[in-house]
């Protein structure tokens, strides 16, 4: 449907059409995701089974299904190497039956983004145009998976057809990031870059804390054995992550709490933590303490940064404990930034050579807080709306909480933010929709006029993120 | 007005009115309420006068009246016997002269809820379609008089004419549900099915507990004397509201603490209590700890579980002191449930027997905690909007936040918790609206299509309510 | 452009302009603000250069402008004279050159409040209908520059010519207001009334307190040595305003938190401020209850009581230390009423002989708290959205929020609540705009009838200011 999702009044729509097609063969920029770097290493990758490719890694379709009362084993999820033994329970072999499974239970996905995109994808990437229910399953599966074996479905082809210009996958800052050696060293043409994510090394906390520095000790080179050697091997892994072509960090906590420790007492922590005596408070403070540090970096060596705020990462203990984490079981909280920032915005604010983008889950925070705070501090931009918010009314709710405040100049444009390759394109399409229908809405009732309509749209489809996240280069 | 409340486009329109028309003879399913039993024991019971049906009881009436500076003794509320004696106020007892008065004050539900309720109830159920006002006031009041007098205004006429399925009373856990077996017994078709509410046994700090206790005694026919016949008793309790059709369980609170004592505290605690000495705070955490008592009891017997949260509850000390509860000065605070709830989760969320249905007064909640906890958690239902979201607009923003995360298989269909019994089909009607206006705009605007569209129609309408509440037996 | 802003069904959209234009005569009544009375006590006044007024008194400009990187100094904002001295840059002095960067930038602006208030103004107030840019700066500078030299822009013409009924000013408690007997002695007819905001001397922790209590000491002509004398003298400056036309007063706080101190305590905690010994604890205890007290007087001298809730104000530290209050760097926290304002409302809630106006900066307590405590309790009113949420979705949303619950006889009509004189015509215009279009979906869709609308219309625009603030007399 040509003009699918625009408002129903025809001269809102036409003009949302012609803003949509002004930047429909614009390439796609994907500055923020979760995509394995792995699936374009090697030039003849194969995703699989469609089960593989669509259900498996997609937290958001296995945790609607099961809300609904369907197991992870019968979806095809592994259970841990060291989940309890108490249940004789294990992942179902059978792909085809999983997506029957799957295909019957598909009307859960009603009007959900979930939905939309799996719909949208299966017609525009594998022009499969079917609703999927029980009859269809396995007419479906088998289109899906020929299709899976022709070279045109092979992640480099993909990502020549999707028009993608760049795009940046997320890396353990330990990583040593062969795949991405390995794709620069291809020379294929695509530009896939790496983020630079410390998340594990910081939360002095986290279980396997240890063996996490153990490793930053060996990829940097440098035995990280009291707080300076610490600082001093994550800016040696920041320069390495930027040789690779990293513009960008990225950084995930609870709160958005930030908090300048003196040297001593940062060194007494970590000696602590080295000694696993740190107390959960000192970790809370260290925490906030390297978020400054971060800032710090980003302010000598230029690299962006992000912040993820607001998950409680692994809310269900039960499932976590037999399934692991990226479950479907992340649950957000409410947040708070004019406080919690203070303190980092004190000391970098007003920067206007550095950035800190912002992303969080509780839409509470955009007009109250972040379109004022983004509105006025040079250092600051919003990343688009994340996660659970990821969907047509989310985004609308998103430019209407903020937009009136701080513009479109202090946004950070779109993310696709996924793990699922295929869906990249129809994510951006959503996207570049909603900024369509929303501007469109706006020109008809004079608050812009067309000239303001059709620069705005390719910024929020193109130039923006291509500027906050510096991909000019 | 047959297309009225639907969005202005008209193919939205036009779909709305087709949604709706495909649901308009289903039977009412009233899951929660709070309705008067004895209206239905007694085959002749007359309802009094206009004042006694639409306004002494209805606060969402007077609380309006009364922030426009009309008194309540004005209005003909009841002041407690043991009152304050230091004013000569009492209320009117002239039902005419109070009918004039919330006439000549009607302006001031213009736009609001109850101004639509009152205004299609008299259309619908009384055929009176003068807007009230004081040139009225007289002429309506005995017309509606008049009709109150007739037969086809007798509870159990109105209950096949609003062609009722099935309407769930609130009770006290201690209540002997005698009205409900009158019903029974008089072989009166209608089916009218009790909730248990144990709130008031619950709330160790509570001023009249013991008296709870010693009717809870005297109804389970277990003597009360520590936690362990405390906890039998309820069970008790619970059996004989199943045995009287009971359905579900239903609770409040302030938040949605929920936590688990171990045996010796709670023993522990419910002895201080039984003996005035347990503290405030040892009251708030058995609270917590009797939630998840209930939720343990609802895995046994099988009743499914409402918790209704974020009640200040007679928040206005010199009303409350003179009228008592229910007077229209309970206010909502903020709630929170990914931390509060958690506990609870932890024991009972991947129940696929079991159903907690959350309502709460806090809509910033919808879309950051309860869809994302409802689209994973098996346990989980949401609750329709309450008290003062269960407007137009209010419905609208709970569809809005909640669908694209939880779908609408995790929603709990429609309940109309109200007092008036009259207004049922009006509240009801909403509802339908609302939600065939909402699919409407998502059909016209491509995010479903037709058979999606009408079978979450239904759904909304009649099928979650039924099956949520387990009225299908 | 005659409909600009109206939703686009063009039954709506006729609705709505014929609301719009049954209002577009009524007089404006600005009961809340912050025009400097000095421009009205000189007949002669002249505003200066476009820049004096439009870009240096105006934070929302260049808060903007700032957040994308164009320092204050070049905006021609001047530096604290006790600023640090470690840098050497001044402000910019050639208000031509400022307003060719303003221009350049203007593209910032698109689809702000800011935007469309200033290209209002422009047009209605200035007849310039060209859009800024770099090309036409100078040949605008120079149009606005030309009229400004005109009798016709003299602010007491212009008072006149925007139809204002009415403008009341915000003073500290202490000011003599000679400006304002200057306008009452030169017998103009204009009314320009004071509002005594006392909030320099309510926070005893601020750093200029002492020098506060001198001037009050001095103003009210009573030495403030004590808690006693010091409520003496507040006592003695409101009845010097009411005395000046005020009608009533205005009180800003991070929280909305209310405390009643004992006397004693009162007594001690402002006695241990005199002696700089106050802890930060006693301030804001001291802060919750002076809030009381200001009730208090307000129940006696019938004084309107406004509160402001929830800026953080001087939020960017290195800005406030160099520029100065005021700068575009105050951001919204969140607010709580529900508890906070209880003790208050314990004391004053039931009045129905005084009024307190609420406003905060936290749109969760629209529906939440603000509208169901307005619509019980007869003391509070709801003030319009304030600061961020002054715009067309921000007004949209509250009357969304709150209508539904508190119906409009419990809001306070508009406030422009500007510094920046001529554009107090485009405010009450955008403001009377959306209840047009608001009113018109309402009556469209059948919520209320023809005549409901006119009155709420007019009420919206006109009544409801006048009589939350007794201008009537």
């Amino acid at each position: 449907m040509r003009d699918r999702y625009f408002s129903l009044d025809p001269s809102q729509a036409a003009a949302a059409r012609e803003l949509y097609e002004s930047v429909v063969e614009l390439p796609l920029v994907c500055p923020h995701g979760h995509v394995d770097p792995r699936i374009f290493a090697d030039p003849d990758y194969q995703f699989g089974s469609p089960v593989d490719l669509l259900i498996i890694p997609d937290h958001y379709v296995f945790r609607m299904l099961y809300s609904q009362g369907i197991t992870l084993d019968a979806l095809g999820i592994k259970r841990l190497p060291d989940a309890p033994k108490d249940e004789r329970h294990s992942e179902s072999q059978d792909h085809r039956e999983i997506w029957r499974l799957v295909c019957a239970h598909w009307h859960l996905f009603r009007a959900t983004p979930t939905g939309i995109w799996l719909r949208d994808e299966l017609a525009d990437v594998f022009g499969l145009t079917l609703k999927l229910n029980s009859q269809n399953a396995d007419a479906i599966y088998d289109a899906i998976a020929d299709k899976l074996q022709s070279a045109d479905f092979r992640p480099r082809a993909l990502y020549d057809r999707f028009n993608i210009e760049v795009l940046a996958t997320t890396d353990a800052a330990t990583d040593r990031l062969e795949q991405h050696g390995a794709i620069r060293e291809s020379g294929w043409h695509g530009r896939i870059i790496p983020t630079f994510r410390p998340d594990a090394l910081v939360n002095i906390a986290a279980p396997g804390w240890h063996e996490q520095i153990d490793q930053l000790s060996q990829a940097a080179g440098i035995a990280v054995k009291d707080y300076g050697s610490y600082i001093r091997a994550l800016e040696n892994r920041r320069e390495f992550f930027k040789s690779m072509g990293a513009t960008a960090t990225d950084h995930a906590a609870l709160s958005a709490y930030t908090h300048r420790l003196s040297d001593g007492e940062a060194r007494a922590i970590f000696q602590r933590a080295l000694q696993s005596q740190a107390s959960s408070q000192e970790a809370a403070r260290f925490g906030g303490h390297m978020l400054m540090e971060m800032a710090r970096m980003s302010s000598e060596d230029g690299l962006v940064m992000q912040l993820h705020i607001g998950s409680y990462r692994n809310h269900n203990a039960w499932l976590h404990e037999r399934y692991g984490s990226d479950m479907g079981a992340d649950i957000p909280i409410s947040s708070e930034f004019t406080n919690n920032l203070r303190p980092l915005l004190d000391e970098f604010g007003n920067r206007r050579d550095m950035t800190l983008v912002l992303f969080n889950l509780d839409e509470t925070t955009y007009s109250r807080e972040l379109a004022p705070l983004a509105g006025h501090y040079p250092l600051l931009r919003l990343g688009p709306p994340w996660w659970f918010f990821d969907s047509w009314l989310g985004m609308t709710r998103f430019l209407d909480a903020v937009v009136e405040t701080a513009g479109i100049a202090n946004l950070a444009g779109f993310n696709d933010d996924t793990r699922a390759y295929p869906s990249i394109p129809t994510r951006h399409d959503v996207w570049r929709r909603v900024c369509a229908d929303w501007l469109a809405g706006q020109l008809r009732r004079g608050f812009i006029d067309d000239d303001d309509a059709h620069e705005m749209m390719r910024a929020l489809a193109y130039d923006l993120a291509k500027q906050t996240y510096r991909l000019d280069g």
